[in-house]
């Protein structure tokens, strides 16, 4: 009997790592085989604080989970300014790859890397988990035109990422440094909100992209918060504005609203528990005689997941693995065309910044 | 024994002013003395269909009401281009004026407004009805710095106002058309995205304004659609987008994120129900281990009120005008301040449309 479970190795130790191993453990067709650390003794830690199996494989350097012929997929959540080069040797050492968000720092590393995928024949995703979620596809359904009990055309969109950090994040966070992460808050938080926008449009590229002038950055000069806008034309006109900061309470808002009805997140990243998640839509409102109140309320739709979002990310990157290595299949093209035209946006936004928030088209 | 109670009259039979005669009842120190249209049997109709007492004088018009020396107070629900001529008009007989938004088509004529009721010692005040709900003031305290337990620094808002029209309205409706109501969307929804900004900088006008490039407009220029930002500089930086359609699904969202805490409606303008309103306010929100769902949930805040916003209005209203008639004080520039702040933004962003999308400094 063929062994239809996909393989996992983790390129280092980060927080998020300890969120991803659990959901390799928690999805029912990926397992853990391998970790690596730079140091050998931070990946045993690692191991013991995460109660890893005795059978995953411990290792000091990246090179040798890229040379484990036991492993398929390796999960990359270095700082970002590494991710083209390991996500490269990755690919040509035939490993599919599970890379976090933001992916590259701009869409020339990006190409590199999804290029070396392309040409060794292996899958790329990243690591955008609310994806994922049951609730997501939920929402999808409301913006189908053929649904006359949706949202219609979507007209406007309203998405934000914040979250407080301390002074030492702020000084010393991998986010918030020009040789690791050096998009700051445009990238980690940003990323959501910008993919949330381009969800909601199908994946329709805005026209263009403009950010506000109200950037803040640290004294390195990187982003600690930014707003900004994408502008979809006619005929299908949208316009969407995004809000993203390390200085504020949490907070991830996802409001869309179109010709027929309105959808309202507070919780579109990670949703508020585990198990379920819940949204509001409202359609067909109408205010009561005289205008003195509403004929309705939001609806509050309630979506349940067996397993969280984030076992279910791999899951279905495990999904797509499996039939490449076990059936044959060409990768899938849907999840680095999602993530090309987030960076693109992103980089637009960048560069908006650079010209002194001008409009840049796309 | 002297009659505290407060007499209005109306100008004009328009479909706010159905809410605001029953408004006028409902307050406990107004009452409804006099309306008026240009065609008295159109007024006649408005008194039938609305059970007016009979006491309440109907006229044929608008001048009538204006020498009617049994009426402290005119309440002017014209088309916005007519209210100069009629709010100066009543300022000079002495009357108080409660007037429609958008109050004007631009800050000079509005300055005439103003002007007129400040030099005739009449109280000016205009018909943001939301701002007179307790759910305002309850939440207005989550803005006091020297409270720990709310938002903090104001960081972000974002504010909407929408509402689906008939192609009848978007042809022929006064809020469309070039002579009447010349501001579209921006005057009669925008208005009220623009207050609520205001409101949550407690009245710190915006250093600049932008519009962006997503306007709608109907064959005659009128603004269909807008969406815009306000940037408030250091040392309490904030920026605030706005999005007002009368192409769009009911909506009318207020979202405020600040360093410690956040609030969310979804029906600022017009509360769901009339006799009580709540909020979404979230403070302290961390995620649980692992990042794998959060430690709380938005409380809903309920605030109960006794009699509708508009109620509320009429009743605030009253009781300066009462101090002003009875007691000898001087007129309330709280009122005119809002206004004329509200005015100056409005203003801004047709001046930014008019430029190409440019930023304005106030």
């Amino acid at each position: 009997m063929v062994d239809k479970t996909v393989r996992f190795g983790i390129l280092g130790c980060a927080n998020v790592a300890r969120k991803v191993a659990r959901a390799i453990s928690l999805s029912p067709n990926a397992t853990l085989s391998a970790i690596a650390s730079r140091s050998v003794t931070k990946a045993e830690n690692f191991a013991a604080e995460n109660n890893l199996p005795e059978s995953v494989r411990i290792y000091g350097s990246y090179d040798q989970v890229l040379e484990d012929p036991g492993v398929d997929v390796v999960y990359v959540p270095l700082p970002t300014s590494l991710h083209v080069r390991w996500v490269v040797m990755a690919a040509e050492k035939k490993k599919h790859v599970l890379v976090e968000k933001p992916v590259a720092l701009d869409v020339v590393e990006l190409d590199r890397i999804l290029e070396a995928c392309e040409s060794n024949g292996v899958q790329f995703m990243d690591g955008s988990m609310w994806l994922h979620h049951p609730r997501t596809d939920h929402m999808e359904n409301l913006f189908s035109l053929t649904n006359s009990k949706g949202i219609g055309q979507v007209h406007f969109i309203h998405s934000s990422s914040t979250k407080p950090t301390t002074p030492q994040f702020l000084d010393s966070n991998i986010r918030v440094k020009p040789d690791l992460d050096s998009l700051g808050a445009l990238g980690d938080l940003g990323w959501y909100c910008i993919g949330a926008a381009l969800w909601a449009k199908g994946y329709c590229l805005p026209a263009t992209v403009i950010a506000l002038p109200d950037v803040t950055r640290n004294a390195e000069g990187i982003i600690l918060s930014v707003t900004a806008s994408m502008q979809w034309d006619q005929p299908h006109q949208t316009i969407a504005t995004i809000h993203c900061s390390f200085l504020s309470h949490t907070s991830m808002d996802l409001a869309i609203c179109g010709s027929n009805g309105s959808l309202h997140l507070k919780d579109f990243i990670i949703p508020y528990q585990e198990t379920s998640a819940s949204y509001d839509f409202t359609f067909g409102a109408k205010f009561a005689n005289l205008h003195i109140g509403w004929n309705l309320r939001p609806e509050e739709v309630h979506v349940a997941n067996k397993i969280p979002q984030e076992a279910l990310m791999v899951q279905e990157f495990a999904r797509l693995v499996a039939s490449i290595r076990d059936g044959g299949s060409l990768p899938s093209t849907k999840w680095p065309e999602i993530t090309r035209k987030t960076q693109l946006v992103v980089d637009a936004v960048k560069k908006s910044l650079e010209l002194g928030f001008k409009h840049v088209a796309l």
